[in-house]
């Protein structure tokens, strides 16, 4: 295998010679914290009950991925495994009892999924759901504990947050694949596996910024990215741009922000800086940095009585939370954002709906593209702040 | 002076005689942290441009009175001064440009204040006024930063949280000073000048618990039990009452809990118990007892997705909040809330005929009556957790 199959037509049309097979492919295999992924042939099982076999056809990679392969979720270290959760593809097979997915559908694999049945799934407050929701302790699928991966040599190689997309198969619970419009890009799709929804999810769905607000975005990276776009798209009427690299202030232009600051340009603290540009502060910042001095910051900068933060960055330090009890007494509220607030399955097509009749414009976030067998180089790419997101096609 | 003047009627009327002038009347006066209240005359001035002087007529003990007087707040050692913010009282006079209010009006105190004109009290979003919010780092006039209370020798009093209402006579800027209806008890309308409305304002404006929900209160304090009474009234399906002192259980019972709980009986931790009780936790849930250890459980006991926890406790402690930022992303929620979200002089009017109506019932709130002479044996009262409040009549 290793082949893209049968692809026909302005879409992509995938064979059925493998159903019910065992598929040799390729993946991008981690075999330690930090090493570089090794491109190998693997072994992928045919999907069991309620889960779908994807040939995954564009992955990129986001600092989730990053800083598990950078080893730094001690507990986690679970190896061989494939990485990646950010991605495209076309349907290959399904499992026993899936009946909204099929051989041919154009899907996006989410790594917060989306049973639609459990207490969760049917609260219109949470889109976390009771057993797919994000988990990076989880390394195997959910319904029998096992791996659908193994090297050649039999060995299992874990799961990676429901998804492993650094693969040309992969195999996924239904609850984690959401099928989208044969008509849109499945390219640029690819972004609202993760970075897009996130970014402007919190904008929308969790704090539903409105028009007219302002907003101050800490970390202009692609969620941070999304941060501005999703402003923008909602007619907020100043979006502050925050990040410590002066070279992020040009993207950000372009996609929205109406002011950029460096925090080292500055003799004052961040906040007393944004408050003097705001009448007293923001309605509304977002924490992207996954850093906690940032955090206090982001909350700061917000305006007493009203003044919204939304954590979206991760925070693998063993650090609380750096707020004083009383200080959440001035009216300022913080809230933690996972997905965008975005229930995947249910919500992610019409998504993709106003992407595609142009109302969210994805243009500017794929910045680099290569072939599979080059992700060792886009890593190095994000490490080094030079790409947002770099699509590897597969 | 010191009498009650000319009351008459069912309410209370009073003379025109002291209009303009300084009055001497009796005052507990705080001189040092923990020593005993002086009840002792002191000099009352007229109130000034936009000022209310008021005839306390009754007054109780808060735990923020309590805090004060037994100097937990370091910063804050300003003697001597006149404690006290719940109360209720007859207008003697009111100074220049007060229209709202006039001698006579029946008046309830509130030491978070509603000016009616900044940007913060034209939102809908905080009850926050720019000038007359609580601060108890305050304890002066706004208007020229000087005392309206003075010794008989001449020395300056200081005014405490916008209030001061351990006197026969304070002067209040008029933004602190409700007035409510003349037929409305003024006994019981004390309880709305802090307590009750900062308990049943959590649960109505704040968490906004609508019927059927379940709710756990940590603390059984006046606040807790006005948690409590807010959440029968709304139709709360369950409610948890959480105290170390068994004796509460009583009156939480009388006035509607459903569960109670004694951590110290307990062989787990209290969230846990609280889970299995409800389902994987509650709805809401509501911090009293200013212990950040309780905090974290009250966090922690409600429901992953949706639970939301209202800080009501006051935490006079350098400790920061005891929580990762990663918790948040399991979808609780955690807000203060000051003096119940309530605006006090556009809402408590309003709230007070809810409580004639008795769709709040406040007959359990006031466990002692005694002369205000005796202040300092309802502090002792209050230290020792026999009473709920304590109302002193002046
Ligand atoms: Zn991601
Ligand atoms: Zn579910
Ligand atoms: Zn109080
Ligand atoms: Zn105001």
């Amino acid at each position: 295998m290793g082949s893209l199959g049968s692809y026909s037509g302005n879409g992509y049309s995938i064979s059925n010679e493998t159903i019910g097979k065992v598929i040799t492919c390729k993946a991008a295999v981690a075999y330690g914290p930090g090493e570089p992924l090794v491109v190998e042939e693997i072994r992928v099982d045919p999907p069991q009950k309620m889960e779908v076999r994807v040939r995954i056809l564009f992955t990129s990679i986001c600092h989730t991925d990053l800083s598990f392969w950078q080893g730094e979720n001690e507990e986690q270290r679970m190896y061989p495994r494939i990485l990646g959760h950010e991605a495209s593809g076309v349907v290959e097979s399904v499992g026993e009892g899936v009946t909204d997915i099929e051989t041919g559908d154009h899907v996006v694999p989410i790594f917060n999924g989306e049973c639609l049945e459990c207490v969760h799934c049917k609260s219109e407050k949470t889109n976390l759901c009771e057993k797919f929701r994000v988990n990076p302790m989880k390394s195997t699928m959910w319904s029998d504990g096992k791996c659908r991966f193994s090297t050649k040599e039999g060995k299992p190689i874990y799961h990676f947050l429901n998804t492993s997309t650094f693969t040309e198969y992969t195999v996924l619970d239904s609850a984690c694949v959401v099928k989208i419009d044969q008509n849109a890009p499945l390219q640029k799709m690819t972004l609202l596996s993760c970075g897009v929804s996130t970014g402007l999810g919190a904008v929308w769905n969790t704090a539903n910024v409105q028009a007219g607000a302002t907003v101050a975005v800490f970390g202009l990276g692609a969620v941070g990215l999304a941060v501005v776009e999703g402003a923008r798209a909602r007619g907020a009427s100043r979006i502050i741009g925050v990040d410590i690299n002066t070279e992020k202030r040009i993207k950000g232009e372009k996609i929205g922000i109406t002011d950029f600051i460096n925090p080292k340009d500055l003799d004052k603290p961040l906040h007393e800086k944004i408050r003097e540009l705001t009448e007293g502060g923001v309605h509304y910042s977002f924490e992207c940095a996954g850093n906690l001095d940032v955090l206090r910051e982001a909350f700061l900068s917000t305006h007493d009585g009203w003044g919204f933060t939304v954590i979206l960055g991760i925070h693998p330090t063993p650090r609380l939370l750096p707020l004083h009890p009383m200080e959440l007494f001035d009216g300022r509220r913080i809230v933690g954002s996972v997905f965008g607030d975005f229930k995947g399955k249910s919500q992610l097509p019409y998504f993709a709906s106003q992407c595609m009749k142009g109302e969210v414009k994805l243009d500017e976030f794929i910045t680099h593209e290569m072939p599979f067998s080059k992700i060792n180089e886009s890593f190095k790419l994000l490490i080094d702040g030079k790409s947002l997101r770099c699509l590897l096609h597969l």
